[in-house]
């Protein structure tokens, strides 16, 4: 959308201040980035004595119970509505159709925001939008207090890998600490968000560290996820997120591909590089696209057949880049 | 040893400004903290104008190379010792005879430390001993550059798992964001400290997950790292140390046990164990110690026998804990 404005900080804070009847979005497979920042805005705009709901387009996993609550309910006439951490309307999932085209106010920290809301606060430097609404809580004048700071560093935390990431800045580290002055047993938020599989999970591992294959003097990994994997162990869509990590954590592969089954002939391959490799070009080879360091496609074919192109497209980029020659560290 | 005086902030800082010719050691199979430590202590040192070498009792992981320099060679007579993040005189190892009753100055966070040194300035509030060289290093008036911000920004986040742990605090997140302001390359440090593992040790991890068996209505989990697995992939020692956590990362166990076959028919069982058990006291049967989240014993007999061991050890800890019944989150 053109007419998209974009608002500072200072103009979110009075936005926030002159409006009431707050619908407040998260979007769809919600992470928690997207429920810290929804759940610790709420908690905010209550402080100030405004009516306010959290709504979440899919159940919310039982892991955030910490510093969820029950929120009002707001009439959809009469109501602000306010996006968080949704960078594209199409992330709003089942609530789309009711909400895509009337989002009031977008608070964001992705570059790749789509302006489809009436304002946006953009922050892409920030490492979490929950960094972004650290920062609008205090310009609220809100107190913190510990289900704040839970929700805030659980966004921080997820979001940035635990501190790991290049997103992070001196700016998440100072935010961090100012958390650690309230109560919020960081260690056993991490240890949830982190450290914690299930059995079936492990299992679905084990099988998948099965299929793994080394291509190109080992620069490149493959592992599959196939259907019967997927029914054997009950575990699928967002219980395989971790999997992928699994394909670039080898010393020597500058690009490590998932690939997961999603139908008879139909398969997603997740491809995560390293220089001087570019994720996003060998997936628009494939038909899809993304980040320069993690992108996808969906493919269709035998897994042998899949597994062809997908090799196909390594090849040529590796052949662009001289990667056979390229010395990493 | 009793004679050990307690040291301040300050009178380490002078000390450091009073003496010269230091010889550092770091602890043998060295971390990031004891080798950050050192490093950082030696650049410091060197802006001062002492001179000091910095001595390993082992051969150095490659991996660090980032901050390492060529150092000064100090003539053993005459010089000021100085052990950095060493609890304890055998932990000198190839170096305990030569050093062990000679440490001037012991720089340390760990609370068990032995008081082995002439001096020691402890600090067990501090994450990790380089949070304790930062502060030193400011009170010494010496100037951060990008190599010391790396040294001291390895050390803290290995020894904090990057920021997961319960050590972590508010001055923890503080000095990340002070160190920040250098060029650290924060996420290619992480990268290389937590997510680079070989394609063997990958295979190692394969074969063990084929080993996970669970006991006690699955809150026990044991996993075994047999001889023939060590050999076949080239894996032993310190590249195992990431194994243990497996054993601890599936949701409902609270009892997680690595069973690593050291001889023919001896046997290294690793506990690492979530309320309301404790390691230690499991251990404690065993003939082992350790801390209460994560100790260790030496068993014999063949895996079967030390299985059965370990598993009483564990069942009589769970019967006097009511751990059948303990609800975990």
């Amino acid at each position: 959308m053109c007419n998209c404005i974009d608002f500072s900080l200072i103009d979110t804070a009075k936005f926030l201040m002159d409006n009431d009847n707050y619908i407040i979005l998260t979007h769809a497979s919600p992470d928690g980035d997207t429920l810290g920042s929804g759940y610790a805005l709420y908690y905010g705009l209550k402080q100030l004595g405004k009516k306010a709901e959290v709504i979440c387009p899919d159940v919310i996993p039982g892991k955030y119970a910490y510093f969820l609550c029950e929120t009002d309910h707001i009439c959809d006439k009469d109501s602000t509505v306010i996006a968080v951490d949704i960078a594209d309307k199409r992330l709003l999932g089942s609530l789309e159709e009711k909400f895509g085209d009337k989002v009031d106010l977008n608070i964001d920290h992705h570059i790749t925001n789509q302006r489809y809301a009436k304002a946006l606060y953009l922050d892409a430097d920030a490492s979490a939008t929950c960094e972004i609404i650290y920062e609008l809580l205090l310009d609220l004048n809100v107190q913190l207090n510990d289900t704040i700071a839970k929700a805030l560093y659980t966004g921080i935390s997820t979001d940035t890998g635990c501190f790991k990431y290049s997103c992070v800045t001196a700016k998440t580290h100072k935010i961090a600490a100012a958390l650690y002055e309230y109560s919020i047993g960081a260690d056993v938020i991490n240890k949830i968000m982190f450290d914690t599989k299930s059995k079936d999970l492990l299992t679905l591992e084990r099988m998948v560290l099965d299929t793994a294959e080394y291509h190109f003097d080992d620069k490149c990994m493959i592992i599959t996820v196939t259907a019967a994997m997927q029914e054997k162990t009950g575990c699928s869509g967002p219980d395989l997120e971790g999997i992928t990590e699994i394909s670039r954590s080898v010393d020597g592969v500058i690009a490590g591909v998932t690939i997961k089954q999603t139908g008879s002939d139909t398969y997603k391959a997740s491809v995560r590089t390293y220089e001087p490799l570019n994720a996003s070009q060998i997936c628009n080879c494939l038909g899809g696209g993304g980040h320069k360091n993690a992108a996808a496609a969906i493919l269709n074919g035998t897994l042998a057949e899949v597994k062809v192109k997908i090799l196909d497209a390594i090849k040529q980029q590796m052949e662009e880049t001289n990667a056979w020659t390229f010395v990493t560290r």
